[in-house]
């Protein structure tokens, strides 16, 4: 096993937990907030910043890293943690939301899918197997399963196909996996590649575990609850050390996703970790905890930044905003980051109009302390019985009154960005 | 005065001088070099981390800040130092320079230059005493009188006429400053724009006097000595606080900027600070504090690390080359700065390949540290009397052969950047 979780606190009116998550390159306090590091950088940040901020694991894109500079590249200078200083946590995603998203780029079959670069047009065919190869090149501490993430909407038919395809691959992912895992003197070099002919380069390597990956399934079947129990069932028979959610966040209501998100998250065992992915807002990190989900990602905090869009206690701003320009106000006046406590409005405002590097610079910095920050409070409550005092809106369900301003912007002085 | 300044160590065979400079907002070690922060930000840079890099006074563009986002907003909001949030000292440009370079955009006339802004073309006339109420609203620790700065090569008569404007300029911009220096109630409002139909906005303003700055004349004359003399010569007559050399590093060979540099310093008073603008190389820094220059600017090491040209102990190297694509080392194995301590040749190689912005970021904190600790470890050997073995080569003249390996790059490994 790559992790060991375990549980050190619950509230008593929801699913909400607080965990440790012992990984090979230290321990995540959870629930926690995963900044995306795409190319094995988070943009606009160092990892020095990183670490002040308060990260505990970064998720990195192995569609991504696969394509530049490429896994073998990373693997033989030591792996990911060490390529891009970072002595922490590292999750990498499989590939396959990414390759999904390549619109007319991508093509599925049973037994991978194909897909064009979007750096050179090259092809290149993506297998359960090959994703799992990249993520322990790479030497994440936490892979996930390749799996089909599917657009919202969609017909209960291609929801249905999915959750199929989806459950074969984790299999696959599974079995490669564990034979990889294997003492090298029991390893059969052609197993994980049966099925392909394209998987030339995917043969077990003893110099491919760097560390102890966990490998974590992922969860289909869109806003249908059906589907949602299927592929879970599917995915516990298989056994995975943590299980994500996927296809969420991806065009649903806010309430399916709460929704499907509860509802599966009930449906898995309480010891493993569960994984909400792509999500969300700062409410909604409350909102899922409430609901039990262990750990999140979510670009929102890095893209907003860099369009200049942050957070704050009394909601989202627009820092480009004409208003800002003699405004000495921090970004945040409740905000006790550095970057609060030492530049104004109107400086950002300056560097955003002026295309200045430090505005992406400083708003990313702000937004990643502001998303974090959240975390911590609810773990902290968590830790000490209060998460209902930040939960009370949760408990109720979406649309009911009483607020978590404490803790989370709320939307009603939100600016569209 | 604005500042005072103390010699507290000479180099024995050269003129060589450490100092300190105080400021309204702190002292500078001499010689010192200024990073250049254009808009108000050094591109890519936070300010602690300017803090951290021990960067001792910057250099702020005039021109940039009169036109974005305004002198009257910045003085509005308590100044440069306070918009920034950079408590240190800060020079500004007078603005001369960048009009200059504006090809086709400015028009020198007896009373000032007229230019046409590089962001929506609009047309302003920027006037001696224009150039001081702008710094004076900015409220940097330095501020420059405007000067007529001539490329190289350029006729006699070209070099003559400018020294000539640059005078009859530098004694207005005094006299304006002056003006604005002496208590409100002996204050002619209409003194300093008498000269100008377009300076409507020029009028002696008490709450301009955020702190109080010195003022700085800069010599012209190419690189003709007598022109030089007679530049020199006219500065400190009409009597400034300091003395910049303009003009030089705009085309001329090496050698005439040295040999310019050692002259014009020898015109000049001991006890004043002398400030060579737009210079240079790490190899310039040395040759010019043997020649008797305390203060130096240059957008080199920012705008080459931004296009992925980093300096080392070893030479200039081109990060973006094939062959680092798997190099382990950091990008000088000889440097302590903190980039070099955590980060590879080859991730900086991939991070600057995918265009991300951590690119630009750490290779200008490194380039910074590179031109910050050369000029510390100039400045220790003044002060224990060992700039004889960091200027040996100096001492010789330029093209003699013994090194300064240990503090500056040595060219013979330079890529081409």
């Amino acid at each position: 096993m790559g992790l060991t979780f375990e549980i050190v606190a619950r509230d008593a009116g929801t699913r909400a937990r607080a965990g440790l998550l012992h990984t090979p390159h230290g321990v995540v306090e959870t629930p926690t907030f995963m900044p995306v590091g795409t190319a094995g950088t988070v943009k606009g940040m160092t990892q020095e910043q990183l670490e002040t901020l308060g990260v505990q694991m970064l998720l990195a894109n192995t569609y991504h890293l696969y394509l530049r500079p490429g896994h073998e590249v990373i693997r033989d200078l030591g792996g990911l943690h060490r390529f891009m200083g970072w002595p922490h946590p590292i999750l990498t995603d499989s590939g396959g939301f990414q390759v999904m998203s390549l619109k007319g780029l991508g093509r599925v079959t049973e037994d991978g899918v194909w897909f064009r670069s979007h750096l050179d047009g090259s092809s290149h065919f993506l297998t359960p197997e090959l994703a799992v190869e990249i993520q322990l090149a790479l030497g994440a501490d936490i892979i996930m399963a390749l799996d089909e993430c599917v657009e919202y909407p969609a017909s209960h038919e291609t929801l249905l196909r999915a959750v199929r395809l989806t459950g074969r691959w984790a299999r696959r992912a599974k079995n490669f996996y564990t034979e990889q895992q294997a003492p090298a003197d029991e390893r059969d070099s052609g197993l994980g590649i049966r099925n392909s002919q394209t998987l030339q380069s995917v043969k077990p390597n003893p110099d491919l575990r760097i560390s102890e990956p966990a490998l974590f399934g992922i969860i289909q079947g869109g806003t249908d609850k059906g589907l949602r129990r299927e592929s879970t069932e599917e995915l516990l028979e298989i056994g995975f050390e943590g299980y994500a959610l996927g296809g969420l966040s991806v065009g649903e209501p806010k309430s399916e996703t709460y929704e499907v998100a509860e509802y599966t998250a009930e449906l898995l065992p309480d010891e493993r970790p569960r994984y909400l992915m792509g999500v969300g807002t700062p409410e909604d990190l409350v909102e899922c905890v409430a609901r039990g989900i262990d750990l999140f990602d979510c670009v929102m905090p890095t893209r907003n930044a860099r369009n200049g869009c942050v957070f704050t206690s009394e909601g989202k701003l627009v820092i480009k905003n004409a208003r800002y320009a003699r405004d000495e106000q921090p970004l945040d006046p409740a905000c006790e980051c550095s970057v609060c406590r030492r530049y104004s409005r109107s400086y950002l405002r300056h560097l955003f109009v002026a295309g200045e590097m430090l505005a992406g610079i400083l708003a990313t910095h702000h937004n990643l302390y502001f998303y974090l920050d959240t975390m911590r409070k609810i773990r902290q409550a968590l830790l000490f019985g209060q998460f209902e005092s930040v939960g009370a809106r949760v408990r109720g369900g979406p649309g009911t009154a009483s607020s978590i301003q404490e803790v989370v912007a709320e939307s009603h002085t939100d600016e569209p960005c």
